[in-house]
């Protein structure tokens, strides 16, 4: 009975994983309003030129440029005003030679006028205009299409809908779009010493954790969770549940995959589908596995709720942002002094929990089995697998949850 | 006429403003499931032990540490097995010197053991047991309490709940936890011009691009963003909208505050509340305000979507997270190379729009009514007030947006 005869490295895992992981293609139309977050499945043509016509730019008169050529500080060009328009008003003027229209920002400029002079640089007079500044053809116009040409294509495909981009179709005149479908992620954590958080406590019962910290962590990376009863430890159970997930997009059993004789789970899995791989050359998260069933992802994470966060953070975002189409999560990482010398498994890349005080990082690790390890953290170090000591006082790289 | 006589440096902007958000009080209860992000409104306390009960920490046998002391590799000590727990069972069986009980990780570890063997360190023959090592007490057992003790403190208000800290919760049974209340944010844009997006054009009018991006930036932002129709350019609707905007905990205005005859807006805020700053040292965005009205803060931003959506990154982020309980945003920026020279305005902070390739920064910038200047962009730098040039291939820190 030797466990994990194949364990691999970290990247190797990951890399299998992400060359498995399927980009949903089913898109869902939502509205502008609840739409930042969410990634277009289309490219976007402008329906229109925005500005939709030639609008003035600042505050003041609609004029004809070449009417203003002579026009200085101690000289000015004196032009009727012929009338006002306001933003968002259309008006049927048009400007003649030696006429001005009084604008607002933002109006339609009247015909015949190809620049427009500050309101600063002119004087009024009831109807008459001294205008103390040379203006050049196109002066403070922002013409139609300036910002984005009718038929232009907007957003592409695959791009995510920041507050900008969102912009940028409430400006073409989209009210609604088409974005991908969010992922859904089946949830079952295998045990049967789970019992719900708010159920009274029995002895030899625990509360589930895993379902919680898997669902928010899924929340917070663009899926929707699926959270199903607690999977009995009996193949019955285990086939009718992964019945019930595979419904969904992805598939995250935890528990029940170390190696004791009740480890049924890795063994159903396997009778119905391709291991990607079983046993990673990681701390914790060892007896970590992945699987294709029907071609679904599914993984196989620690009951623990240590490793099965740090699993989730390592194994489920990758994926489950590369299904939903979502860029890469970015790693925030600051530099520390570790507070005291920490050992390490040589031949596991371990994920060590620290929490920050200033620029010192002390441990937040306890055991692999207490929440408060992570809870407690700020971060992680990586100590790769070659790595067996780190010194007191030696400068680590600690990734940040936030 | 002069404008914006007392234009305040955008440091100092930022600081009065954040003198004056106040922190929401308000909670709210929600379940677990949908707590990830919130902020914690109370101190937590444990009601129970986590684990509840001294369980094992490996599949093995629990046994006397005391009977094994003499057990080695060549020389095993012989054990009688009076029983078995499963992972989640009750049962009172109690261990006596010379006996050994069955065990799975995470049994509740029976009476009289205090520790426990490793499977891999047996040989089991019907019920005879042969330990090949010696442990001592405690060797693989996690203690009641071990991970958080029974009436600690898990967690204290203000806590972000990230997936960790769900957990937390989770493993000591609670199921409901109350959280502060989303702070609401009323956006009124301002404009006679303004159409919604999806209804078709008519001359001189365009589409609504301000609701949409500062919806979204609040939602991205932890607030719950409350769009009102839009606020037509006259005394009587500016002042029955900002009635119906007061109902919430915050109010952006956009337009309506260039320096222009129908520069409506300010006039009636003044005339309600008090002006916390008009007018700042930055571009785009100098006409920005902010006040407060009955306690709550009303901001001003400008028209032109570009400068309203950096102002929303600079000043209603800030103020809304702080109102919300929620950390600063984290910053990412990344070094790159200027693609060529760029001129900014002497005594104005300039956020000026790049999109990088590679380490290449290329300027986004189009005008300051541009949509596009940001849609397009990857970020953005910031040019000093007392910085008129940067030079093509300088060094500049881009800001990015996501």
């Amino acid at each position: 009975m030797k466990p994990f005869r194949d364990l691999i490295p970290f990247d190797k895992a990951r890399e299998i994983l992400l060359a498995h992981v399927p980009e949903l293609k089913d898109k869902e139309n939502v509205e502008l309003t609840q739409a930042v977050g969410r990634v277009l499945a289309e490219d976007v043509r402008s329906p229109v030129s925005v500005p939709p016509f030639d609008r003035a730019a600042e505050d003041g008169y609609a004029v004809i440029a070449q009417d203003t050529f002579d026009a200085g500080q101690y000289s000015p060009v004196e032009l009727e005003i012929v009338g006002r328009i306001n933003t968002g008003e259309y008006k049927k003027i048009r400007v003649e030679h030696g006429q001005a229209v009084e604008v607002a920002t933002g109006a339609m400029l009247p015909e015949g006028a190809n620049a427009v002079v500050r309101v600063e640089d002119t004087e009024k007079e009831d109807t008459k205009l001294r205008v103390y500044r040379a203006v050049h053809p196109g002066f403070d116009v922002a013409p139609a299409g300036e910002d984005i040409k009718s038929k232009a294509t907007v957003l592409k495909k695959g791009e995510l809908l920041m507050p900008s981009k969102i912009g940028a179709l409430a400006a073409v005149g989209i009210a609604n779009v088409n974005v991908y479908k969010k992922p859904e992620v089946a949830i079952l954590p295998t045990g049967d010493e789970l019992i719900e958080p708010g159920a009274a406590l029995v002895p030899g019962k625990i509360y589930d954790v895993n379902s919680y910290t898997l669902s928010s962590v899924v929340l917070e990376n663009g899926g929707v969770p699926k959270v199903y009863g607690y999977v009995r430890d009996n193949v019955q159970d285990i086939e009718e549940k992964l019945k019930q997930g595979l419904k969904h997009d992805m598939v995250v059993f935890s528990g029940g995959s170390s190696v004791g004789e009740r480890d049924l789970l890795v063994q159903v899995i396997s009778s119905m589908g391709k291991i990607l791989f079983h046993g990673v050359q990681i701390k914790p998260g060892k007896p970590t596995w992945a699987a294709l069933v029907n071609g679904k992802l599914v993984f196989g994470m620690p009951g623990f709720p240590t490793s099965c966060l740090n699993d989730a953070y390592q194994f489920l975002v990758p994926a489950l942002r590369k299904m939903a189409h979502l860029p890469p999560k970015r790693e925030i990482t600051v530099k520390a002094k570790m507070s005291r010398r920490i050992t390490s498994t040589l031949g596991r890349q371990q994920f060590f929990t620290v929490r920050l005080e200033g620029d010192i990082a002390y441990p937040a690790y306890k055991t692999s089995g207490a929440i408060t390890s992570l809870a407690n953290s700020d971060g992680y170090i990586i100590i790769p697998a070659t790595v067996d000591l780190v010194e007191k006082g030696e400068i680590v790289e600690v990734h940040l949850w936030r």
